[in-house]
């Protein structure tokens, strides 16, 4: 064994444990959210702060500066003599170990109890439907974010919002990220006036009582006509549905029904599956490494969003799968046949509420976000002035605006616990879908003729050859390119929707 | 604060992040038996060694010893100016530490290489019925149990068996436990002379099926009668019922239910809520210490067998709720009584299988582990002769042998585990038990008339202020003391016993 061969492995020992803290800090949450008894929630706070202390006690060892600086590697360049994998391993280990180094120590503590504080500000500022009363939080909150941001970045002349941005969407920056969202903006806008004045579909028999244990049964058939595979996989009920990885064979994903709400339980299903298949199809090789995991929040929500919409909100799917539907639910649609089942499924109507979104406006609400947080964070809009640009921006983009900041500027959870450059991946998700799913089309044909049968075998090998087997071992940007032979552009996901809508509202 | 208070905190500190450690392991350990999927088996193994790997990094870290050392404590007397509470904090947590860094690496990992190797072994050799397939691992375990006990010794003249005893019931010694034992031995054989000669109760009924929603609904009822919080615990479902603590406000218990087994469900239930009634009632003060814990093991099980003999097998518990009992389950008890039922649930009879056994011949299955595995340790008895001796000694005290090793010595996982001093804590939990009711009922008058209502407050309130409270601040030996005025004595659990048995078989 060669000497860089030799530390290469120490690395990835040193690797393994900090990987398995994280899968172990996950399981602390999964089960905080599933199982825990109510009475164990201060005490699981302070084992899951133990934990992070330790995953980060394991990155900051001496012993990763010092196997760096024998193999003569500063992050700077791709080493000689690696394949893909191994430069990656460098490159990710070097930045986490660089970032996490570079953090000061009060720093951390400050964020840790501000973030917290201003959780708890947050819900109660929502509830009484008083901005004014979490602005404090939200002030402090955005000056230690810049904090953070001035600290691990490489140059001192970095934009903070990149640098932010970076944490969940590698290589992204918000330049690029504005170019295509206001191609992406402009076309809804226009497919939004012709759905305006085409036909709206029933959907009356959708807001009849779905019985929950059909609801789960139906659910569980679709995940495994996904490929979600049960025996390395879990799902549970939770309040917020999720996904999680416990380890390499144990990726979870929860859910939640409602009888009120039969579509909300099942594309939760749908979507967090989709989720947890990334997860699932992640190469051997890449095994309790850092690369083990998505290679962005985009990424991974385009594999979400790809089953959930493309798929499951797709004539085809139900073509297929309506009968099975029906036979569960006779009470509910003796009388509606899987055309008006399927326009009743992609129903648009603009909301004030993100997380209740259709497929079309749902961006409107990300674009909104991704431009006021930069403002934020840059110093053009003063927190005072929030809850004022966030109504301007619904009334522009929407048409509609909320009454009360409850359902505004303060309906989600994520500013408040310091999610800055979040927002951004949701939509990014949709626009990875539309372009993967393009050249999914060139290798496979239509995907309609692939969702006839049991099993979506040919989509999910796709996926898993092209997508999921890599990991983090290629950037967001670098693997969008790779599968599609170009950058990411909205192009595919506008021209996918025009499609698709213009039979959904005959226009 | 003064600087002794001072050194307090910091050690107290190591210790919660010890305590904590502990408790992440055993939610790892929890889910593996509950929910976790069939194929995270082998990377959750990796996730636990390292787990187990920091609890030991944390007990040996170098300012534990500077603290000792600075404090001017050395184990070898009480401190001055510290309550019971602070003595026992420090004997214990200086116990722990010196006996783990007194430990090899290397005897640590052959440990758990051999023992893992001879976990396959012996279920290789019990299937096949083959004893000499486990006998080469067993000699292996038992000369690396020896070289454990010779390790963590405080005198190299200490014997090899009472050191490895102290790991389960501490200050115990097996010359004690002799003389206890064969006083016990020699009265369960008079008694069983009398059983013999008296009126068998019939149990046909309890052989037919029970509905096991039903059994759970029952289950819970009674976990709830005696007491154990559900809002700082759980029921679920585990192929063997145990309980474990993932905090201070999250102790979980776990039980099997067999349609055609009704007593194995109903009295895993409180068996295990048992243990968990225990755990729940630590007191306040010694959260995230070390000495939140059951003081030993025979301690712990005289609370299981507390609620599950004394209390469950009882005609006043059974008074109480055979009317509801039998409401459940109409079809199978339409024409038993409660007098008949009382005698079912107490059927004796001499088994080969220890898991399988009652409340009076259950003893024996234990002493005569107890003195094969003191003559194993010695050497007095061969890892060959094991078989022959096994036989000979369920001849003598049972009056029945087995045909096949399988049920025979192959029977149990213990010494494929290394678990050599842990048996004889399963009989000193009901002489235990039986010296502790006496104690009870001094203060509280009869046990009978505490089982009448919707809960057994009165008796909880007693077990949690006498012995839950006081977690491992006192030795076992000082706890029966401190609660009884005495040593322990077989004679309470005889005399319970013989009163009981004399009525269920009428001699």
């Amino acid at each position: 064994m060669g000497k860089a061969e030799e530390i290469i492995n120490q690395l990835k020992n040193l690797d393994a444990t900090v990987t398995r803290l994280g899968h172990i800090a996950a399981l602390l949450e999964w089960d905080q959210e599933t199982y825990m008894p109510e009475g164990a929630v201060e005490e699981r706070a302070s084992q899951s702060a133990l934990m992070v202390g330790l995953h980060h006690e394991k990155i900051v060892d001496a012993r990763w500066e010092n196997l760096f600086s024998e193999l003569g590697y500063d992050g700077s360049a791709n080493p000689e003599g690696f394949d893909d994998v191994g430069t990656a391993f460098l490159r990710e280990s070097y930045k986490r170990w660089k970032k996490q180094t570079r953090v000061p120590r009060n720093l951390v503590e400050n964020l840790a109890r501000e973030t917290s504080l201003a959780q708890a500000a947050w819900a109660g500022a929502r509830k009484a439907d008083k901005f004014s009363a979490f602005a404090p939080n939200l002030e402090s909150i955005i000056g230690l974010e810049k904090e953070y941001a001035a600290a691990i970045a490489d140059n001192s002349d970095a934009d903070a919002y990149d640098t932010l941005l970076d944490e969940y969407e590698p290589g992204a920056s918000a330049g690029e990220i504005s170019t295509v969202f206001d191609g992406l903006a402009e076309g809804l806008r226009i497919l939004m006036d012709k759905i305006r004045s085409g036909n709206a579909p029933e959907t009356g028999f959708l807001e009849k009582p779905y019985d929950i244990t059909r609801q789960d049964a139906f659910g569980q058939r679709i995940q495994n006509f996904m490929g979600y595979d049960i025996h390395r996989g879990r799902l549970d009920l939770s309040a917020h549905p999720f996904t999680t990885t416990l380890g390499p064979d144990d990726v979870r994903v929860t859910t939640r029904y409602d009888e009120k709400l039969v579509l909300s339980g099942l594309f939760s299903n749908i979507h967090e599956a989709g989720h947890g298949l990334y997860e699932q199809g992640i190469g051997q090789n890449l095994r309790n490494t850092l690369l083990a995991d998505g290679t962005s929040l985009g990424i991974h929500e385009s594999q979400s969003r790809f089953w959930e919409n493309t798929v499951g909100r797709s004539m085809a799917f139900w073509d297929r799968w309506f009968d099975d539907f029906k036979n569960l639910f006779p009470e509910n649609l003796a009388n509606v046949d899987v055309r008006s089942f399927y326009r009743a499924v992609n129903s648009v109507q603009p909301s004030l509420i993100r997380v209740e979104a259709d497929e079309v406006t749902y961006s409107f609400h990300i674009i909104i976000r991704f431009r006021l947080e930069q403002a934020l964070i840059s110093g053009d809009l003063k927190v005072a002035d929030l809850p004022g640009a966030w109504n301007d921006a619904y009334r522009d983009l929407l048409g509609i605006t909320s009454l009360n900041d409850a359902d505004g500027c303060l309906q989600d959870v994520h500013w408040s616990v310091g999610l800055f450059g979040y927002f951004p991946t949701y939509a990014l998700g949709n626009l990875y879908a539309a372009q993967f799913t393009r050249a999914m089309e060139k290798d496979l044909g239509p995907i309609p003729a692939l969702l006839g049968s049991d099993r979506a075998d040919a989509i999910l090998n796709w996926l898993r050859e092209n997508i999921h087997v890599h990991g983090r071992v290629y950037s967001p940007g670098d693997l969008c390119r790779r599968v599609t032979g170009e950058s990411l552009d909205s192009v595919y996901f506008l021209d996918y929707l025009n499609g698709k809508y213009a039979g959904v509202y005959g226009f």
